[in-house]
């Protein structure tokens, strides 16, 4: 299978899990000192996953999470992040422009920052309060700490259960699901790998998802066009633009959204017959009670993306690794 | 000018301007009772609308308002929304099936709902507690009610002045900064009718505005394909897709959030030669002081595009008032 490390990515799914004592004492700590919200900030994929963190609680606590936009907070601010707030960012670099600026200002009104930064020793690293160094997988790693704080708050009765879960079973089963998606992800490049346009959709913790896919995998890796739509707003406007041959790729996901992705697909094949569905359900996840399998939906995603992507980069003779703009000019 | 009947928009926004005092007494009313929290709620371009609220508004007031999908609402639920909350919807029709079921779970909770519903006695005037009826502006109306409370909370010390410049000139302003565009307008048509897909950016209130421009009048009613994107975000992937003759648009108003979109402006022409600047600066507005601009740089940019659609309309010979599949089909 082209770029598959399957102990890599075992050591890696495991590895983030083991963070978990780590986090649940920063998130302790948190929470017994009390907090006024709690803001996961990011910009580009890491807004994305905070999307997907709040989209993921909002049904199930009633804490102040906020998703907010560095770039945003930096010139707008937000009146409600004061010094009794928690600031949750994720980096890979630890050298992200626009988050530095805004954990400054950050600090300056005296809030605590947890840092998931990839990179120890980084300028993010050094201005958190708390740090956790693990690559990849930042989705999970924010959703451990927004989890610990609803258990401390008595709103996710079942955690240790689904964590002991995820402890056994997580790693194996989602490089199981890699292996499956693998003839499906070729299937998808062979057929879209010039279309003008890609078309994604989704709901509940796979909006985050199709956002940060087109945006920072199918635009910014492998250039080529995307327009991601949440699947409740596809149908208040941008129906009107496909027809038969558009590529549209829905992801459906195991959440409460289901119902909004599942009306889409009840619709797509009435005006378009080049739509892909791409359903969570169909991959077996061994281990995994059927009523966690919705809170890890974008984990499931992410490994069917994967086999996409790889085979995308191959064929279209276009190394991912390569940007043309990103870090390479001045703006 | 096509499409054009200064007196009825004169009309227009002084009839909306004159709402105020109704809508006052509705804001009076709840910040005196108190409220845990407000939520704007929509779907598709009331979405946005909303939306633009929030952007308008977080960095100035510490009220607890948010932007809420009602589709989201319905299958996701919200636990911050309780029956001590304030539900804000808008809708021409009053019968939005989103909204309706929306509307109908909060009524369950017991949360006070406010209506801007264009239609009187529809479903969705029926199911507010308080009903404003008006045409059009609908995210000025929607303004207008979080800056009544942000001046109930102390937030909003120029309220009166700020308004008292609207009721005098908004109405003459607005109609000469849409006889002012139509030249532009029609140039921006000639040009990219026919181009396979449109990028516009904004931030701040424009935010909103590109996201609804886009989605719900290029793609809705031009059929036309678009991607919107925040200025910021659009540095961290989608700049990659653009090239030499990309059709790019990028929305600058003068708000908090305005150096976010100058930001893009000095880097587009290194990468692109058929970017459209809108600023709305260039458009004189008198009467209204320097420092409320930043605050109707969403209407200012609508007279604009409301030039641009004129001409795309007829040029591309597509009357905009026709639907493809949009409650011409079931879903």
């Amino acid at each position: 299978m082209l770029k598959f490390d399957e102990q890599w990515q075992l050591d890696n799914v495991n590895g983030m899990l083991s963070l978990r004592p780590e986090v649940e004492k920063i998130a302790d700590e948190l929470f017994d000192k009390s907090f006024d919200a709690v803001f996961f900030m990011g910009i580009g994929g890491t807004l994305a996953s905070s999307i997907q963190v709040i989209d993921g609680t909002v049904g199930k606590s009633k804490l102040p999470f906020y998703a907010q936009s560095a770039a945003e907070y930096i010139t707008n601010g937000n009146k409600r992040l004061t010094q009794k707030s928690v600031v949750v960012i994720a980096s890979v670099t630890g050298t992200t422009m626009e988050l530095i600026e805004a954990v400054k200002k950050v600090k300056e009104i005296g809030a605590k920052v947890v840092g998931f930064i990839e990179t120890e020793d980084s300028t993010l690293a050094q201005m958190s309060d708390h740090v956790v160094s693990h690559p990849k997988n930042e989705q999970m790693k924010l959703f451990m700490l927004a989890h610990r704080l609803m258990y401390k708050n008595g709103e996710f009765e079942k955690y240790e259960q689904f964590y002991a879960e995820l402890d056994k079973y997580l790693a194996k089963d989602l490089v199981e699901v890699e292996k499956k998606a693998d003839e499906f992800g070729e299937k998808f490049a062979m057929e879209h790998k010039d279309d003008p346009i890609h078309y994604y959709i989704g709901a509940g913790n796979l909006w985050g998802a199709v956002y940060s896919y087109a945006m920072c995998y199918v635009e910014e890796q492998h250039w080529l066009r995307t327009k991601s739509i949440h699947a409740a707003e596809f149908l208040h406007g941008t129906l009107e633009v496909v027809d038969r041959d558009t590529n549209v790729t829905l992801f459906i996901g195991e959440d409460e959204e289901r119902s909004l992705a599942e009306r889409v697909a009840r619709f797509l094949p009435k005006i378009c017959s080049r739509y892909t569905i791409i359903d969570t359900k169909d991959y077996e996840l061994e281990g995994i009670s059927p009523e966690f399998r919705g809170l890890i939906s974008y984990m499931v995603m992410h490994c069917v993306t994967q086999r996409m992507d790889a085979h995308i980069e191959k064929l279209n003779c276009h190394p991912i690794s390569i940007r043309r703009y990103y870090r390479q000019l001045e703006y």
